[in-house]
């Protein structure tokens, strides 16, 4: 029998509660001791709650028990959260945590705590609550050279463009409906600006690189800009657009962005859809994986943190997992990133010849050779696909060709980069 | 420093070595020493290989060298690579093999053997050699109650399923090409006929079971019936044809079957194309989660294996994995299970008007309400897809369809299962 106290009693604290509870047999085979919760910190009460009797207000009551070997933390943001995962740890007690405001803010002194402790600090919970990615990363793939990680990994965001996607809807209007069926927050920022897939992928990043990642330095777009005739667009093309994150590895040179794409079908994210998060990992001998699952549900989530606490549990003693080092690990400017682009443009083109009209050979002039796209319904404007190159130069091009549209009397309307 | 011998350097006991020296740095940060391959086991010599100096032909040299702490096994078969691995264990060494027919068949004795020396046998490598799969199985959904798992398990056939789609191939062309590619072996039996995905569902429900499976109780249908016109309907309706091996848990009550499928849009596997192969996995916390990865390729499967022999090596005195016990599991007659079910049929429906012809009226009878489909430049026959219901119902029905087909000069062309 091992014991656990779980601070804080909300969703993913009660979930966390349900999945031990609800599949005892099963943790206590893979862990070979049952793990009991001791106590509950919450500043309410749960009347009739199973943990009903195992609830107390005092933070001290936990860190200063030493049967307490195990620390749940779902609480979220980073106050008091942080000083009680740091007191934790230093009393020598294993932490599994799901919030990425704390890992993404003070991981790096939190795992040399746990070194030096000799115990774990892990958030499996805090990327992709549905996709066992972390463990994966150090477990599964540990002989690997990983050379980039991409996914879709907000739910939130891939429910809204999906749903705009299927039923033409504007991007408000499939916010609203996510907030009505509780997988958007009321205050969406976090989400549909990006910051929360930009601190899962400066997770994912530390991890692989071994290194501080400091999440200001990635460049992060959101999708508040995107349409639904930019779906149209997609659809015609085959493609889907897909918030990502992505962080390439080349020796120490590092590249992280997180922007949305249009992914074409042979990308495996190109299928990952609804509230469902995937994650693309390329790694030298193992070429392509993927890795595909709910996106952050109470109960995904709360299993994350039960296998954490697993793994603890299994390894009272060691410290498992090594995360990565307080050295920050640069992150190097997108522009010499290489990949097609997509734009819209206002104007005609000679649709049925296929042959482009007066703008669309100026956008050439700019661009180079493009492909002309053309969506139905969508009249007064075109798209225009390019061949590969390089962020700076496709951000100075398109640029230059937005003034001479004016000066025509047309306009940019929209650019988006292309995964293939 | 941790000794290593490979046994078999054909194309996978290459790889290994490749594998282990290719990234030695991250293999050793992994395992916190480093992996020294001490002994190549092979009948022949391998003059100017980094190997050379390591090859050695009598077995005992391996096996009494008390040095020796990981053996890989990747001579393939059964014989001698079954009273090697077996003598290697009882000498107290761990194993790590990518040889799926001697884990199906002497999987649960030489589990029980490495558990009596507190040892390691492990075989990542003989499934999905791209996924990680049994790794994740255990490591990462540890607290999970796993009530299905569902894959493409071999890229042979999913090669030439996808092959057949895209190009219009008949079933032979699409082989001969796979064989030219070097995808599908001379004899291609093993593959086409569901064998080999039969024996790797075999291992994954006994991983989940806890108990050892008896590959021969497996329901088993392969592709060699499936033609390019299955395709064009597939197609219309959306789906794609996918050889699956699937196993459904219901506590005690196991089902287990391989068979061409169709899937439905909806479905992850659905994406899943070409020599990729992809495992779906639900479980009672994660709900639905899959895993993506490249077929059974040299590095991919000998990176499966350096990752048990990182495993064994971060392990060396203990027995991390439980496997299975030699308690056999029931498999339940596959006649409950319930899906819609896809036919073919000679004859003539009236397109146009959505209302089918006289043999249609007649399938109806015996398969109750149906939905007609048509595809484009078949004619003299046309499809249909049932309402959900179980195996045996159907099995019933279609055979006295059959019979009633024929008595109207008709004939029941094809039946197919379909996953949605």
């Amino acid at each position: 029998m091992i014991y656990a106290a779980i601070m804080g009693f909300g969703t993913i604290g009660s979930g966390v509660y349900e999945v031990l509870y609800g599949n005892r047999d099963r943790i206590k085979a893979a862990c070979g001791q049952e793990i009991e919760v001791k106590y509950v910190l919450d500043l309410r009460d749960f009347p009739g709650s199973p943990a009903e009797d195992k609830v107390v207000h005092d933070f001290s009551v936990i860190v200063s028990d030493p049967e307490v070997r195990l620390v749940v933390e779902t609480m979220g943001g980073l106050n008091p959260a942080y000083p009680f995962v740091k007191a934790c740890l230093e009393a020598g007690k294993h932490v599994a945590t799901s919030n990425k405001a704390l890992v993404a803010a003070h991981g790096s002194e939190l795992l040399r705590i746990a070194r030096e402790k000799n115990v774990n600090f892990q958030f499996e919970g805090s990327v992709g609550g549905g996709i066992p990615i972390i463990r994966t990363i150090y477990r599964c793939l540990a002989g690997e050279t990983i050379s980039e990680i991409t996914g879709v990994l907000n739910g939130t965001t891939n429910y809204i463009l999906t749903k705009m996607s299927k039923e033409g809807s504007a991007f408000d209007a499939a916010l609203k409906e996510a907030q009505r069926l509780g997988y958007a927050e009321q205050d969406p920022t976090a989400d549909v600006e990006g910051h929360d897939t930009c601190r899962k992928i400066a997770i994912l990043t530390a991890l692989v690189t071994g290194k501080e990642i400091h999440y200001e330095d990635i460049h992060t777009e959101g999708i508040t800009g995107i349409t639904a005739e930019d779906h149209l667009y997609a659809d015609k093309l085959g493609m889907a657009i897909r918030l990502l994150g992505s962080s390439r590895i080349e020796g120490d040179r590092v590249y992280a962005w997180v922007a949305p794409v249009m992914a074409g079908r042979d990308n495996p994210l190109h299928s990952v859809s609804g509230v469902y998060n995937g994650i693309l990992i390329r790694s030298n001998m193992l070429g392509t994986s993927m890795y595909y699952g709910s996106g952050a549900g109470k109960l995904q989530t709360a299993s994350a943190v039960v296998a954490d606490m697993i793994e603890e549990a299994s390894n009272p003693d060691t410290n498992v997992l090594a995360g990565w080092s307080a050295d920050p690990q640069p992150i190097e400017p997108i522009g010499d990133l290489r990949r097609r682009f997509f734009l819209r443009l206002s104007g005609q083109c000679a649709r049925d010849a296929g042959d482009p009209g007066i703008c669309a050979g100026t956008a050439r002039e700019y661009l180079g050779d493009c492909r002309v796209v053309t969506a139905d319904g969508l009249d007064g404007e075109y798209g225009l696909l390019t061949e590969p190159m390089s962020e700076s130069r496709f951000a100075e091009a398109s640029a230059a060709l937005a003034r001479a549209a004016e000066a025509e009397g047309n306009r940019l309307i929209q650019t988006l980069r292309v995964e293939e």
